[in-house]
């Protein structure tokens, strides 16, 4: 299918139908979040993959009572950020240039880290929105990565942050919740979704040309 | 290509060598970011589609000198949100669900309005911020249609905001940008980036199964 009609074919799944999606569709959704851009370089968030159906029942009642998709989903995952962007999470990261880019010379690893040093030198909440920011980046490859895929997926801000970071014990790991994505399979009879139109701005609204 | 070879080849490219993108191709991107999913379905944001060398050139300048891909670029996107959430942008969205979905109820659709109304009944800052994350996820639309086209890409936040949208006149059409998106090709010769391996974490870095 052509990557245009797979966006076209997606669509916020409102009421899933407890199908699996296999593993290997999976792997491929995680992989594009894996390998999503972020600015930096950082990856400054994590992705919980929750599969546990007792867990999803209590994402769903505790945090999520208006996302009646979550417990019929295969997987729900939870974009989580750094609450606080560590100098430890910093020495991993320049780690990482070092090991994944060995030719690269250390005087010009140092003189990037000083550079992202100088860059997140500000709040933690404004650190936190930006992380947040990337998040949404690799959101958005996950949700091309489903559609390429067919499988069902919904982006999901209508929860209750607080209720799912304490159930999740995010906090107590330096972590926030910023959005979390359902996937799996659609259930034709009740989800009122599937057959609707999208609703979009046309060429004209949404891009000007200079 | 399969979509996560198409991932891994993409890259943030340094350095472009002037050729153009097809228009073909410029429309696959572009839908992609009109197709990406948005909270409460509103699109917050608008996208500049700058073509003209001259305006790239004066960007380069004024606004991102730390980023010599922009002018030997195809085109630089835009991505630019509401600075308020006015009334008239959420009648006109209303006016659109009622026009793309004409089997809905009206009754559905004022208490769609409502919800929304409450929803985004908070101060501007917030509201941009929340509609700078709508724009992310298009960006992460944008940056997989075009690995998927074959068309080099790099989103760029390194650059001077005030100085964008003065230049851009963003401030008059109650718009602020969040963000850059050059397409184009590659300058084999030199872009540095573009022979260096990817710096990812691991999946057992990034992912969290519960």
């Amino acid at each position: 299918m052509h990557f245009i009609e797979s966006l076209n074919k997606r669509y916020a799944s409102k009421q899933m139908n407890g199908k699996k999606v296999s593993p290997e569709k999976v792997t491929t959704i995680l992989e594009s979040i894996r390998l999503a851009p972020t600015s930096l370089g950082l990856q400054p968030f994590k992705v919980l993959v929750v599969e546990s159906q007792e867990l999803k029942d209590k994402i769903f009642e505790k945090a999520a009572q208006g996302q009646p998709q979550i417990p019929n989903s295969s997987q729900v995952l939870v974009f989580a950020c750094y609450k606080s962007i560590t100098t430890e999470i910093l020495d991993e990261y320049t780690q990482r240039i070092v090991t994944q880019r060995p030719t690269l010379p250390l005087a010009k690893v140092t003189a990037y880290r000083q550079m992202i040093d100088k860059s997140l030198n500000r709040p933690d909440k404004e650190n936190f929105n930006w992380a947040a920011r990337q998040a949404y980046i690799a959101l958005g490859f996950a949700l091309t990565a489903a559609a390429v895929e067919q499988v069902d997926s919904v982006p999901i801000e209508g929860y209750n942050p607080a209720a799912l970071d304490e159930l999740l014990g995010l906090e107590d790991k330096n972590l926030g919740s910023v959005c979390m994505m359902a996937i799996g399979y659609r259930d034709e009879a009740t989800d009122y979704n599937a057959t609707l139109p999208k609703v979009r701005k046309n060429k004209t609204e949404l891009f000007d040309f200079l």
